[in-house]
């Protein structure tokens, strides 16, 4: 399983990924999920994987461009809708070619991107890739996106997060959102790829890997879970005042 | 959708159960998932259902006894054991009867049920019984169940909830645990039946039925938000010193 999440605020965007893949658990790795297509001063495209990784592998190779020069690529494609569109069709040629391959050994062919980022001259955009090969784009109203395993995770995204959060408290919540679902789903796992893009700055702001012993991550998770305990028990005990 | 959970605690048992069921969200309905087989003094179980509402009503009926006076129901089986082994038996027996039916217009039958409760002379007991037809027990390291949505409520059982909670924590936990699903998941909704159990009583301790408007529970409801926002407020912002 993998849990990958990204956002975009007002002030720019923040993007989130594990590195844990199992077949099994028996058969747990360390991968990137976070693949980032940057020409400073040009471009930064960041995009984020989840689902069969031979599978969403291909497709990040793809648009890498494979090393031939006259490919279209995140490197130049002219916008990011028109990433999500490359994104989307390379899944779908994937599948079509290995499909069914996987399909009779019972293995989903299925995967799922988050396609973030800001072209010169345009507005930073946000889409989630379906293992069906379309895709949306992120509004106001819907800032975020997430893929993999979602929902351990998303009760503190839906509380904290909304388009006018900076850049920081939301780098904050994905972790805390992180630490939630690793907590519940051991299939999620350290090390988090955490990047922070400034809008208009067509540069990576902040990148870092969050590694096992890492202080700051260490501290995060023991505040919040003690800080959760405590206010649990500062709530008011249930009533039994309506009998059914 | 549908979110239930139970727990079996060194002090007794909580039952929890939202009543919104969904085909498509133009159709939403209020329905009880959680039935009660009491005989005062002899027996108290508790049967919470999730999943095709047609196929668990049948199998709570069934459990009833419908109405045949020589029939083995949750009412004079012999234990609990045996009560989930009859919910199972007969979860397969309509799902064979009907479930080719509902395939045809891809509609699942899956459905999955918590049974729990104590009859008089033997210890109180904690079932989950899978759609397929078998069950696990509940144990000390692993006391609660959940059936129907239940990722989103389940950070803060797995933070809060252990063998020694008391039955007021445990229902507190459970009411909080149901906040956090409903704001992520509109197709679980109010009312929420919830029900305590005293160890060795042999009755239902309490029984409450939550209500839009109920006081207790919007206060909880605002005192848990405030109090996260607050408390993720308070956590240290992310160091940027390990560029990758």
């Amino acid at each position: 399983m993998t849990y990958c999440v990204g956002v975009k605020l007002e002030t720019g965007m923040v993007f989130a990924s594990d590195s844990r893949t199992n077949a099994g658990v028996d058969q747990i790795a360390s991968f990137r999920k976070m693949a980032v297509f940057e020409r400073p001063n040009e471009r930064v495209l960041i995009l984020l994987s989840a689902g069969n990784l031979a599978v969403s592998q291909v497709v990040v190779r793809n648009m890498e461009g494979l090393g031939l020069e006259d490919k279209v690529t995140l490197y130049n494609t002219p916008s990011i809708w028109n990433g999500a569109e490359l994104v989307g069709e390379c899944l779908r040629d994937v599948r079509a070619r290995d499909g069914n391959y996987l399909k009779e050994n019972n293995i989903e062919s299925s995967a799922s991107f988050i396609l973030g980022g800001q072209i010169q001259g345009q507005p930073q955009e946000l889409f989630l890739i379906y293992p069906e090969g379309n895709f949306i784009g992120a509004s106001t109203e819907t800032p975020y996106f997430q893929i993999g395993e979602t929902k351990y995770g998303k009760p503190i995204l839906d509380r904290v997060i909304n388009h006018e959060t900076d850049l920081q408290s939301a780098s904050k919540c994905f972790l805390v959102s992180f630490d939630s679902t690793m907590r519940s789903n051991l299939s999620v796992g350290l090390p988090i790829d955490l990047l922070v893009y400034k809008n208009n700055s067509l540069k990576v702001e902040h990148r870092t890997r969050i590694k096992e012993g890492d202080a700051y991550w260490g501290s995060l998770h023991q505040q919040w879970n003690q800080g959760i305990q405590q206010l649990f028990s500062t709530l008011p005990d249930p009533t039994w005042e309506n009998p059914a």
